[in-house]
C-alpha cells in the first residue's frame, strides 16, 4: 500500500474563529496538504483566507464540494455538520468534526488523541472533535486517572468568549469601550446567540453557556459530563460540571476537584504523572506565584496546570487549576492532531 | 436601664472602598447615629466625606480617637484593627472590625447575622466581620443546613476587583483600556499588593487571592474554609475552596458544590428553603434564563441565589451559583448589621 502522504482537505466553517485557527495549525504543524478548500456558508463565500501565503477564495459549502477531499474538518455549527457530513464521507473523506452534532453518536468516536487514539480504529468516516472545556479537562485528568484511578470530578469553568465566535469578541470589547465611557451596553449576542435574552458580559460572569436542558443543567455542562465518560470509556466515573462564561477574549480555565482511587497519594505524585504527560505543562509553584492563567495560555497549544493541592479533608481528594488557548488544543489543534493521528495509523491515506 | 439610642459612631478606614460603604449603609438603614467620626491614616486626613448631607473632615485615626466612641467600625486593613481595635475597646467602645485581624481568635465572635447571631452574646468588645466571600456563602447555605444538615461544601469563586480596594478598581479599567487601544498593559497591584509579582487582570482569571500559605492553598481560600466552620459552629463541615479574581468591578460570584446530610431532598425543597430565607434572593428559573449575576446584584442588598441542581450521581449533592455585593453583604452591610443586632441585644446602649 503506497501512503501517498499529501491530502486534498476541506475546511468547513472557515471564516470562523475555529475555521481560521485549522488553517494556520495545518500550516503550522506542517500536515501534509496538497491542496486546500476553505468552505463556508453562502454568505462568506467569496472572502478570502490565506494558507501557506496565498490567498484563496472561499467556495459555499454543497455536498458536490467533497468530490475529491480526502480530510474535511469541520466547524461551522451543528446544523451544517448533520447535513454536510455524512455527504462528505459518502465521496470519500475522512471528516473531523468539531461540532456536538456526532459526539454522543455510539458509532462515532470523539477523540483527544493523547487520551483515547485507539477508539479511532473503529471510525465509521465521522471522528468527532469534543468540546473545547472537555478536551482540556481530559488531557490533564487522563494521566492521573492512568496512575492512580479516577472516581470523581466536580469542575467550575472560567470561560472565554472566543468560544463563542469571532462576534462575541467584538461584543465584550464593544461593551467594555461603553463601560468605560460610561454609556450604556447593549447585548444581542451573549451568552448564548440562539436564546431569547441577553446579557452584558463585559465585567460581568454569566452561569450560563449554551441552551439549558430540562434537568437543568446547561448543554455545554451536559458535554462535559457525557463527553467525558465517553472519552475515558468510564461511565462509571462521576462528573458534574458548572459553566461559567467571563469577560476573557481567549483561554478556557477551571477548577478542578478530582477524587482519585488510590490511598496516599501525594502533591509530589501528581506533580512527577503530570510533568511526564504529553500535551501537558505543569506551572506550579505558588513561591514565585507560577500558576496558569488564561492571557499566557492564549496562542499556545499545550494544556497548563497548576494550583494542585490535597483537599484537607479527604485523602483521595486534590484541587487544581487547568487552563488552555480554547481556539486551539480546545478545538483546531485538537481537530489536527486527531487527523495527524489517522495519517500515523494507516487510516488516512 | 436607659436604651439611650443614638450612638457616637467612629468608621475607620472612612476613604477606603468599603468604609465608604459603611458610611453610606449607617445613614440607610437609618442607624441611630448621634455622631460620626470618620478616621484615616495619616495620608487621607484632612480629606473630605458627607453623611447625612453633611462634608465631615477625616481625622487622623490615633488611640485617643476612640474616648467617647460607643461603636467603632473598622475596615482599613490588619495591622491597623491590630494595633487601634484593643484602644478602641479600652476606652468602652464596641469594635466591628471588617479585617482577618481577629477573626480567629477564640476570644472573638465572628458573625454573620442571619446565621449565628447567638455569637453576640459572649463578646469582649471586639466582633469580627468575615471574609466577604464567606459572608455570602454562609448565609445562603445555613438555611440548608438548618432544614438538612451539611457534610460538604466545595466552593470556586468568581470575585470582583473592589475586594482589592478602589486602586485595584482603577488598574481594571486602566489596563482595560490600554487593552482596547493595542497598548501594553502594566501590572503593581493585583493580585494582591504585598506580594512580589503582579499580573494583568483585564480580560484574565487569576487564581491568587491572598498571600499563599505552606499548604499550597491562598489564605482566601483558607478564611473561606475555616471561617465557615466557625461561623457554623460545625468543625466536622467539609470545606474545600479556590479563589480566583477577575475582571468584574463589584459582585462576587461562587460555584459552589454541597453535600447534604438527609437523603431523599429535591431541587424544589432546596427552592421552599431559600424561598422563606432572611437576607436571601431566590432566581432560580432556566426556562427564563433567570440567574444571578454580578452586574444585577451590585449594589443591592441581599445574597442571590440560582443555578439550584441535584447532583446526577449523588442523591445528596447540589449545585448552586451565589452572587452578592462583596461591599455590602461581604462588608459595610454586615457590619452595620452586626451593630443593628447589638443593639436589638441591648448588648451596644
Amino acid at each position: 500500500m503506497v501512503n501517498k502522504n499529501n491530502f486534498n482537505v476541506a475546511v468547513v466553517g472557515a471564516t470562523g474563529a475555529v475555521g481560521k485557527e485549522m488553517l494556520k495549525t495545518l500550516e503550522r504543524l506542517n500536515f501534509p496538504v496538497k491542496s486546500i478548500l476553505p468552505l463556508s456558508s453562502k454568505r462568506s463565500a467569496g472572502t478570502k483566507v490565506v494558507f501557506r501565503g496565498e490567498e484563496i477564495e472561499v467556495k459555499e459549502a454543497t455536498p458536490e464540494s467533497f468530490e475529491g477531499i480526502d480530510l474535511a474538518l469541520f466547524s461551522a455549527g451543528g446544523s451544517v455538520s448533520r447535513s454536510l457530513a455524512p455527504e462528505a464521507v459518502k465521496r470519500g473523506a475522512i471528516v473531523v468534526d468539531n461540532t456536538s452534532a456526532f459526539r454522543m453518536d455510539p458509532e462515532v468516536p470523539l477523540v483527544v488523541p493523547e487520551v483515547n487514539p485507539h477508539h479511532l480504529d473503529d471510525h465509521n468516516g465521522i471522528i468527532s472533535n469534543p468540546n473545547c472545556s472537555t478536551i482540556q479537562m481530559v488531557a490533564a485528568l487522563e494521566p492521573i486517572r492512568e496512575a492512580f484511578g479516577l472516581e470523581k470530578i466536580i469542575v467550575s469553568t472560567y470561560q472565554a468568549v472566543s468560544g463563542a465566535g469571532a462576534d462575541a469578541i467584538d461584543e465584550m470589547y464593544s461593551q467594555s469601550k461603553d463601560v468605560i465611557e460610561g454609556k450604556q451596553t447593549e447585548a444581542s449576542l451573549l451568552p448564548v446567540s440562539g436564546d431569547k435574552k441577553h446579557y452584558q458580559i463585559a465585567y460581568n460572569a454569566i452561569p450560563q453557556i449554551d441552551l439549558f436542558q430540562d434537568n437543568g443543567y446547561t448543554f455545554e455542562e451536559m458535554k462535559m459530563i457525557n463527553e467525558t465518560k465517553k472519552i475515558t470509556g468510564d461511565n462509571s466515573l462521576h462528573v458534574a460540571a458548572t459553566c461559567v462564561r467571563l469577560p476573557i477574549e481567549t483561554g478556557h480555565s477551571e477548577s478542578v476537584f478530582f477524587e482519585i482511587s488510590k490511598e496516599g497519594i501525594s502533591t509530589e505524585d501528581i506533580f512527577s504523572v503530570l510533568d511526564k504527560a504529553e500535551g501537558v505543562t505543569l506551572m506550579d509553584d505558588p513561591k514565585e506565584q507560577l500558576y496558569p492563567m488564561a492571557v499566557d495560555a492564549a496562542g499556545k497549544d499545550d494544556v497548563f496546570v497548576g494550583r494542585i493541592r490535597k483537599d484537607l479533608d479527604n485523602d483521595k481528594g486534590f484541587h487544581c487549576w487547568i487552563v488552555s488557548d480554547n481556539l486551539l488544543k480546545g478545538a483546531a489543534l485538537n481537530s489536527v492532531q486527531i487527523a495527524q493521528a489517522l495519517v500515523k495509523k494507516g487510516l488516512l491515506k
